[in-house]
């Protein structure tokens, strides 16, 4: 707890697993005040306003809260866009965890909302690119280190096969995993992506395959200037979480390797064995997740503009798609995103 | 910010270095509130107040406040003893900044005080037991991954010296700086240090010399069943902190290697590099600042004892004693701590 | 020098930068005695013979001399597959340095010599499969460690662009550099690769692409079951040689990393540098040049049969034109080779 | 084999484990042609000589041979002495298995023997200078990339104590095994050592106790200057050899990491494991074996001068001493070698 003189209020919708770990982190922010918490599963937010001192209520009660200057929408992935619509509407900025949706037709066709003139800020919360790793890779590049960029390889592995259930909802592969690599792109590579080839297989579980969906893809980027990016994803590696990118330049290689849980390594006759990766998500990207939030106090406190919005989120959900008809299809699909 | 229910109210004496790490660490700990400040040098108690949502306030009244549960001791090193006592004799219970005093003579005139039945807690902060890192090590040592420990070897090196300044009231390195290990030695090997042989050479800095302290130290240390423990200690790394423990067991060994800030390494002519160490304990271990004020927040909640008080202290000193009487006669002297 | 019984005596073509490598290798092997070396540079036969003890002749010494078993074929490439076929018609096993050839269709066109019953071994030199850090990782995936491979990810960037004399008779990248990739995903995933989607680009020298060849390449390869390969090539790192080898399989990875010159490391401000890469193949693959002929060896001493013969350099050489082939057209080509 | 011209003509005393070593290295030395092997035990001369070429002789017919140059003394430890002197008597240069001897007052009562003027060159074989890793480290050392050197700590761990039988003949600890380090250190510190500190326990194998000798050690040692090296011995790892220097100087640190047998890993749920450890010196110093035997081809070619005879084996043993001396006496010990 902190003083009372820069405190913001804000609420949050959604009390599910990234609704926990967004509200913990706006609980134990001193910038930030959560006074509500609105999902419609009562015992849910019952349960995480006890735990971080947010109160539940009814999304209109929270709409209509003069002091609330900005919302957390953590819903259902297909209620996110609506959700944010109706806070930008009330006049609140809007921390949405990312998609902002799984269409990109339903994108473009409220394209407008987005570009009305006086609208609160909106951040949609690709959370990669706050993690401190990635963060000091894109300083490191962006400082020259290792000349020109000319080529990036990414690693994004799952540790295990979602549930069968999940899976229809998700949007898919592309749409619900590779979308994080595709905004790094964007992010480190700092030029238009022009073509997607996408080759995808189930070699992993044949219930994903039943359902439609992939578990394993290798993707290839290319940009305008012929900079040539490789994605490798994959939903199950027997070994935790596997996040890694490296980026090739004319002056040598910047990587971020992947993490351990400790320092700690036992040395035994097999060989030395370092510690554990981090399992997942939740596990890995925890500074990320703190970091993104700090970043929407800033955007709320009018010191930051967001950083990634509408486009972004526009832009990755199209490469997205690219990628989809490209695996589908077996050639290299063109695309044409900021 | 979070709910009211679970709420403690403490106050911190000190608001110099290591009293702003803790400070804005309870300030960001939800079941802790930071209420008063107590600082003779008001500007300085005014600024960690205001970060931190703390008030500034006389000791008297800190200590007359009822519903003052615990107290931070973070003042200078000579007042540590005399507030620790008035704290706990006002019913307070304390998280003392490490040391709890430099001397051993009068640590042991005191002792009565700190032995009296229904004393309020007293917990003494060595750190270093509560790094992530080193709690793993010590939780496989412990779970008989190694088998029997053997030997132990500490590396604790500073990045650069202190300014002269600092050295007179500092006790001197092994009092100052070693003490760190051989709690560390004491809590991992887990069995009676029973000889000490140090030696110390002044090599960096010759106004270390002329203040009658030492830069560079090298010491061996005994136990009971014969176990050999190894504490390098240097003034001056060149390259940051570094801090890492081997042990070694009858079955293999296990490692704490040195942190490094992220992930990130760049690969050019000359080698790989990875990224630079944190450059000292503020960075290093900032993580066990934090875990150790939420052992302290345990404490008072009643959940815990305090992993370290008198009696650590203590038997640290006693050592670090030992080891200057060793470094100063050219021989291996005997102790007896618990 | 060794004992004379088991000694084998061959003679080698050419004394270029390969054929040193072999000659010396010869040299040091207790087994073989390289009596003759074959070059129309007078000059460079004399120095290699001088320094390895094999006195320099006209091939058609070489091949009337019927002490001779096997003959190292290390002339210019283009001469490569005359030189092999002249020398098995005599009744010499060959040792052929990688490419036989570099046209699939005049490899095609003399398919039925290398059928005829009765004729000696050939030996072509894949030399990655004899490098120790490989072999270790065939062994550990056919041991079954990581469960059913799934994908696999070659690094393969030379340290500098190549002058640009040698890039018309190279065959281009994927057939001069390439072809070690194609080589060794057939040998790691052990089913045939039926498609091969390549993009390459000039980033590195534009005088590379002005004689009509890349220097930077993203390979992906699908084999019949589904598993997918990426291939990285860059003709120049700015670091040396990077050489290295992820398999992802159902119960984890194995990884061969990139190797380093010694173990030795030197930590500084900017953070812990290891020592640098090997430069190129000379350094990196020694150990493997090595092996290589000692399986050379093996094969004249009847130990053996060749590891690679004609079918593994057509198929590789298959691979190649299909990646140029898809580079060219931009679209997955479909092969289908053993 | 390669060309007669530069081949000399050595012998070998000592068909054991060591002198199997050499043998081999000699036969693959295309400068060296090793004629004769000597040793009572005529099956294992038998033996060597068939695998290496070598003629099974008595001594007296090698001392006698006019075209031997050179002689490898791999006899028993307790014949170094003599079968060096004897060599040297009759104008052999001597390559000598370490140790010379095991007792400093034998080697000081024969030191007029190898200060004679006119006697061929004494190479005893400290072969961890010659070891690639150690010479990088020397190298960079003196080119001053760490600044003045400070401290030095040596871990020289054993896989797995010897046979009993062994302890015996073997000098103890020190003298067969410590005396590696302390060559280490004279080396790589390049000034004198004056006093020497050592705690030694027998942890592991009660047999080595009460055969009068430890298996597990620490000991300081002091240089003229105050440099202070520390050096941590075991007879047992359980995870093969541990052999691994760090030099600490003014500006960073130098290091020497234990080497691995391939640059293979495997990612599994338990963390990403190494390549297992060389399993002993057999393995691990493979290159320096070589190397120290082609430092001795040197010599006999008149291109070098031994890098170690007399004087570092004398001065190696009586540190040897002193650290038994101290580890008896429980107290610093002073020496003074050159």
């Amino acid at each position: 707890m902190t003083g009372e003189g820069a405190i913001i209020r804000i609420a949050q919708l959604g009390a599910g697993r990234m609704g926990s770990v967004h509200a913990r982190n706006a609980a134990a922010n001193p910038r930030l005040d959560l006074a509500w918490i609105v999902d419609p599963r009562a015992e849910m937010a019952a349960a995480l306003g006890k735990e971080t001192g947010a109160t539940p209520a009814p999304l209109a009660a929270v709409l209509a809260d003069p002091a609330v200057k900005g919302v957390i929408v953590a819903s259902s992935t297909d209620a996110h866009l609506d959700d944010t619509r109706a806070c930008l509407a009330a006049g609140k900025a809007v921390f949405c965890e990312k998609p902002l949706d799984l269409s990109l037709e339903r994108l473009d066709s409220v394209a407008a909302d987005f570009a009305r003139p006086g609208l609160p800020p909106l951040f949609v919360a690709f959370n990669r690119r706050f993690d401190p790793h990635y963060q000091a890779l894109k300083r490191r590049l962006d400082g020259g280190e290792i000349g020109a960029l000319e080529s990036l390889q990414i690693v994004n592995h799952d540790p295990e096969t979602p549930p069968p259930a999940f899976i229809p909802g998700s949007g898919g592969l592309f749409k619900d995993f590779t979308i994080h690599d595709f905004d790094l792109v964007r992010w480190l590579v700092d030029e238009p992506v022009v073509e997607i080839f996408a080759w995808a297989s189930c070699l992993i579980d044949p219930e994903i395959a039943a359902l439609g969906d992939v578990d394993t893809a290798k993707l290839l980027l290319r940009t305008a200037s012929g900079k040539l990016c490789v994605i490798s994803n994959s939903r199950r590696t027997g070994y935790g979480y596997d996040q890694r990118i490296e980026a090739f330049g004319s002056k040598g290689a910047l990587r971020v390797d992947n993490v351990t849980n400790t320092a700690v390594s036992v040395w035994r006759a097999e060989g030395a064995q370092a510690d554990a990766f981090p399992y997942a998500f939740i596990q890995r990207y925890a500074d990320g997740y703190r970091a993104e939030l700090d970043h929407f106090a800033d955007v709320l406190a009018g010191l930051a503009t967001p950083e990634t919005g509408y486009a972004a989120s526009r832009a990755a959900l199209a490469m997205a798609e690219a990628a989809a008809l490209s695996a589908q299809e077996g050639r290299p699909v063109s695309i044409s995103v900021g």
